[in-house]
């Protein structure tokens, strides 16, 4: 099948899908636990061939512990799927009601986006979690994983079709894409896909934004800051600081750049500096922090850089308000959080930076869908429409105004014979 | 001042405004309302001025009327902001909150999405209702509205702009552009406007959608359907379809086509006919259709028109699938109506046909800001994400993950020191 005719065949699934009740998207989803462990020999072949491949092809340390699908991480996803069946059905949500008149009833209700394209990264429980959270929330979805995860790709999303054929899931609403071509024809697709979701590295996730006309949820950047307040608890500080920029250097809500108050900069950044030493961060300054410990020098490119590695940049500033500033200017709108002891400080933190997720006295590495108990996420989003930070089964909704009658026709109220009386009711 | 900068204004100014408090915001649009009854001799003499060089210019009767802005219109919109400043503020809005671990406390909270370009047509009170959803909701605006109301819209727009200078409303967030270049230049200004939302004629949407990276939420066409089924009662059906399709004509909720189940065609297609006549609506129908009434022949092209006129295409179709099929196919997601005396079918249309306003036994020009109830609109979307439907005050809020910890860090759950207990509370 060609990708047009596979985005149409989605399209027409979803419209079926959006209707199909809680209790056959639970049965479909506990079919998909069962068969992922009843096929797990299956998936374990598929998995060894692509390890061995990309050892073979000298694919990195890292991309093969990530590639790596074993029965601990069968057990966890079949534990994942479960967690989802028990949480309520997001489609079908009574989100408004308001008695426009009487006999006329308006409702706004939740429902299914449509259909999802996904294009994600080389870790094949990805796979397995977009699909259940698509199918938990009614959305059709297209899949594109990496290249060097295709065989454990193909043969998980075989199996994820193959169990909710038997239940009452319209057949096409999952496919999985093959090849590079797919995912260039894809973006063409704005007439059966609804919104496309990108995971991966910065160009990539541009890239995507840059050539269609789809809906775009992500993020491409992850530049997220510190910000030491001159009140702030120095080892608190010190620790929430260190934890965020070391605790797992290659993701999006690592920190990159730390911002410490001229008044606390003298006191904190000598112990900080110590405590990064010990996971070798690389330091670079500004004028002001070069004149308090050993440092590079940080140029302006440095304030627009993620480093998604163990460097970082620190600026001192003369106030709250120079902070906040540096954020909204060179901030992705990811994660910042703020150390202080004051609740109002931090208020005023909290409410003037533009980001999907800021924080206070902790650290950044928080902002993720398991941690804020989501059950799973789809990805993370900047955006500044639809949805902001970690996004779950929540991020895949949108709603529909139904309109109950009997006969009610414009003319009447525009003529001023009746009028509405407008009761909200919810 | 060059677009660039008055969009980097607009964003230094949102960033404050989403702070504003709900006295202070209601404050400044009573300011408004007052300087609008104040200074309404400056803004009669400017929009008698766009009046008479439109007349020169020979725009037509239905264009000028819209343009024409008096003292009833001074009060209607007046009237309008008074009923915003009593609605409930929709920033800060708590919308969940879960406790992730002991004082580790997560809120959802509603916020401003930040600055809206919008650029709409030739009615000025458009611009006041525009005005205070934007201000009411915290976000900046560039405003751009049609050449033909060029001193109106400059009139009122400094008339609002004085009223907030003198409340605490930051300066730059409201600003009238005024050359056709500044719209072009918007459409480039990603880092500094967070959303476009277009007014104006199919061909103008899809050009904002093809030339801009930044999100555009709005409708390019409104084929709305209506579909009588077999059971429906006859007078209504009728008398709905009648109003869907004459009640205004010139505007994108008006019915475009009817489909009707083959079994009540012959009876409910003659009389239909004869009521559209009054209105000489011009009918083009299938060849079942061309059986029962007399009319042209419709084409293909029939089922993917926009007529906004007295035009309306009838199609008979076997069943309810049919129709539901055909609208998927053909609509525009926009508003979409079902005649019918069964709950049951009317439920399925409503759940499977894929459109922000579905109605059951009323007429589509139902779907309306005020008629739902909302105060004002900024539009109607049929986009797929974010806001679908009439947009309000709702369709202008995002939301941010405010995370208030003491000292947590990823290190200790990760290492298996603590665990997360996810207390739900909201």
């Amino acid at each position: 099948m060609d990708i047009n005719t596979i985005a149409k065949k989605a399209k027409e699934a979803s419209i079926r899908l959006a209707a199909v009740s809680t209790e056959e998207k639970d049965k479909g989803l506990e079919r998909i636990a069962q068969a992922l462990l009843d096929r797990q020999e299956e998936i374990l072949a598929a998995n060894r061939a692509d390890l061995q491949r990309s050892e073979e092809e000298a694919l990195g340390a890292p991309l093969l512990k990530r590639l790596k699908f074993d029965q601990a991480k069968i057990r966890e996803v079949v534990d994942g799927i479960r967690s989802l069946i028990g949480l309520p059905d997001p489609v079908g949500k009574v989100l408004m009601e308001t008695e426009l008149d009487e006999g006329l009833l308006l409702v706004k209700e939740s429902c299914p986006i449509g259909v999802i394209g996904i294009i994600f990264e080389s870790r094949p429980d990805a796979l397995v979690q977009i699909s259940s959270l698509c199918l938990k929330s009614g959305n059709a979805v297209l899949l594109k994983g990496g290249s060097e995860a295709r065989e454990t790709n193909r043969i998980l999303s075989q199996v994820i079709q193959d169990a909710t054929q038997g239940a009452q899931i319209p057949q096409g609403w999952l496919h999985n894409l093959a090849t590079r071509e797919d995912v260039q024809g894809l973006l063409k697709l704005d007439e059966w896909i609804d919104l496309i979701i990108p995971r991966g590295s910065n160009e990539f996730v541009r890239h995507i934004m840059d050539n269609s006309r789809i809906p775009v949820l992500g993020h491409a950047d992850g530049i997220c800051h510190g910000y030491i307040h001159e009140d702030a608890d120095l080892e608190m500080a010190v620790r929430v600081a260190n934890d965020s920029k070391t605790q797992y250097v290659a993701v999006c809500n690592a920190m990159e750049t730390l911002l410490v108050h001229k008044g606390i900069a003298p006191r904190v950044l000598p112990p900080l500096a110590e405590k990064l030493k010990e996971s070798n961060v690389k330091i670079l300054g500004c004028p002001r922090t070069r004149a308090l410990i050993p440092c590079v020098e940080a140029t302006e490119e440095d304030w627009k850089t993620e480093y998604l590695d163990y460097t970082l940049s620190i600026k001192v500033v003369d106030n709250l308000m120079e902070a906040i500033d540096h954020i909204n200017t060179y901030g992705s709108g990811h994660t910042e959080t703020i150390l202080t002891q004051s609740q109002e400080t931090a208020d005023i933190f909290m409410d003037l930076v533009d980001a999907g997720n800021v924080f206070h006295n902790c650290s950044t590495r928080f902002s993720d869908g398991l941690r804020y108990g989501f059950g799973a996420e789809v990805g993370i989003s900047t955006n500044k429409i639809h949805a902001r930070g970690p996004v779950g089964l929540e991020g895949l909704m949108i709603y529909k105004y139904k309109l109950e009658g009997n006969g009610h026709i414009v003319k009447e109220y525009s003529d001023g014979v009746k009028k509405f009386h407008h009761k909200y009711l919810r």
